[in-house]
């Protein structure tokens, strides 16, 4: 008996499991990984989901998967050619919201490593951490894991996201690695006053203006050796002053930073502290600076890891895939702090859209893929 | 009999002629000058009363007074120690709303103007154009008066405006220009994108930046023989964008801009629309300038109007007047195009406060330096 990937798949999505709601998703999951041997245990925080489940025992060579069963919203419903939660198959493609992000990838890997160990029982483990909260604010979710894992003494090798990671085919493109991402919020304080008398008045507006020129007159830097160049971005500018007789008091900005391995949260937020100093020594305006990280970079230089995941990909695809580490941000800036971590997976070209959806044969590719990676990694 | 401009300053606080309301000030102002023999017309326009008189025959040599009855609102009534329109005079000490803006300006000049031709009745003629609207938009005030004079053939060959112009002492300042003002309502527009894919994306906040950076990085000038530098001040930038994931598509800034007798708002137009072609070269984002002109820098240089005046306010407060061109817009500005007009009156350190107030003996030698002035025209 093996069990079949797109059946789970198209069961997962018939589970609402919009974030933060479990919908069934976790449970179905638990119940199919119990029956097939697998230790599962509930680690909940926060009120989000998320499960564990180890197969073999504790503390040897470990295999990991991670993944979320949560979705995003579907949108306008009415937009939808086929009920977003019904899971249908129609010539071939099952239609819903999370068939490519990523029930499938779960519904996936899930199928691989039960067939896997009922097959060829491994020596060592293998270990799922699948999370209710990807798509929110993903504090609770495989952090939470992580941590609770850190704390049992449970470990992993190495961890595989099930994420989709491919722009048109599958086979095509795997991620190393993930730039960082973080957000300043800044406010400069001047000193309030009439536009006609500029110098009874310090416009927090001149300087702030000064510093965003700086911040973006020169790119960060032009790429290193596995990612592209790191970017930043002035998402908002506002004062709200609507006197045009009036220099206002204070303003704020915010800007977001896409970075590279050449920096790290730290290096850039002591850059722009120090640009802010410069700027309150010649203006007289203070800067007040809040900064909230996302996620350090990571990557997986390429090695033996990525190569078992690469030669997998290529015997089942005949695509040789791209070692990328394009764009935005992962669990996977979780679990690097723990062990080597990789991203494969589906086509991700209708995620988040109205009429999600994925040719069934890609699944079942995938799950031989994750199959392959799992025999080779225990051979 | 002589006028008292006191008196008369003390009634006309008592009319509560707040931006645009008439209040009664202009109809007790045609009372006593049409008692003087004045020819009087309201001048009445989009709601806001304002008053011509003329003593004289119309076509000759004629001196020209100009100014405003309308007051700001009081503000924190509760806060003042005297009524704001009771006009009370104690310890020597003219209490209210429009005691240095200025009421008390319009009544030195009235009763200067109502004693001189009953005394010694010049060869020529003397105009006094007074608006109920200097305060507000001014639209329909100084303006209206002189577009009805242009009309009439009505014709002042100078023009000397009662605002208050002293900082501190009476006699210590006159005008004899003032900056033009201006304002650029900027939208910038780009396109939207995600931050972590910026080069799919045009910023326009990136844009603005650097266009506002331009604009603020050298002064206009550094002054004139008779200017301060012009000045240029960001008053608000506003975007809105909530989210620091999105690059947004649009933003706005608004820029103030006081300048002396090197530019024209022409000239300042055509260079910040110099700078906005090139950005727009640059960077893909496209600006849209909306400009708004209050008035154009006017200057009457030192000759013998100039000179006139200033020996006026000599012999009477033995004060040298400095000739200055500071401060925000007036009234003149309009006045420029018809004839050479100066400003001369209070001093203004209370206006638009609470607890505006004037000593009574600044009033009578006002009306002093005022007589002497007409003396000195028409000898
Ligand atoms: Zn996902
Ligand atoms: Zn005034």
């Amino acid at each position: 008996m093996t069990t079949d990937a797109v059946a789970l798949s198209a069961d997962l999505i018939r589970c609402p499991s919009v974030t933060p709601k479990e919908g069934g998703a976790l449970v179905l999951l638990e119940s199919v990984l119990s029956a097939a041997g697998f230790a599962c245990t509930r680690v909940d925080r926060g009120g989000v989901p998320n499960l564990f489940a180890r197969w073999g025992e504790k503390g040897g060579k470990t295999f990991g998967f991670n993944g979320h069963t949560d979705v995003v919203p579907v949108g306008d419903a009415a937009a939808w050619t086929h009920d977003p939660f019904d899971g249908e198959i129609i010539d071939g493609v099952l239609w819903g919201r999370g068939a490519t992000d990523m029930k499938t990838g779960v519904a996936a890997f899930v199928a691989a490593a039960v067939d896997f160990v009922r097959a060829t029982p491994p020596e060592g483990a293998i270990v799922l951490a699948i999370t209710g909260d990807e798509e929110g604010l993903g504090k609770d979710g495989t952090r939470a894991l992580l941590d609770w894992m850190a704390a049992e003494g449970e470990a992993m090798s190495v961890c595989l996201v099930g994420e989709p990671t491919c722009p048109d085919q599958l086979g095509q493109m795997m991620k190393i690695g993930r730039r960082g991402s973080m957000t300043f919020y800044i406010e400069a304080e001047g000193v309030q006053g009439h536009s006609a008398y500029p110098h009874r008045a310090r416009n927090p507006l001149h300087a702030l203006v000064a510093l965003l020129g700086r911040m973006t007159a020169q790119p960060l830097d032009r790429g290193t050796q596995h990612f592209e160049p790191s970017t930043l971005q002035i998402t908002t500018i506002d004062c709200g002053n609507p006197a045009n007789n009036v220099i206002p008091a204070k303003a704020r900005a915010t800007v977001n930073i896409r970075f590279n391995d050449a920096h790290s949260s730290e290096t850039i937020e002591s850059w722009a502290r120090g640009l802010m100093t410069d700027l309150t020594g010649q203006t007289g305006v203070s800067f007040a600076l809040k900064t909230e990280v996302s996620g350090e970079s990571f990557l997986t230089p390429p090695g033996e890891f990525v190569s078992l995941v690469s030669r997998a990909i290529v015997s089942e695809t005949g695509v040789v895939p791209e070692l990328s580490t394009t764009g935005g941000t992962s669990d996977a800036r979780f679990i690097k702090d723990h062990c080597p971590v990789l991203e494969f997976g589906l086509v991700g070209k209708t995620m988040h859209q109205v009429d999600e959806r994925v040719e069934v044969s890609q699944i079942e590719a995938l799950k031989r893929i994750y199959t392959r990676i799992l025999r080779d990694y225990f051979a």
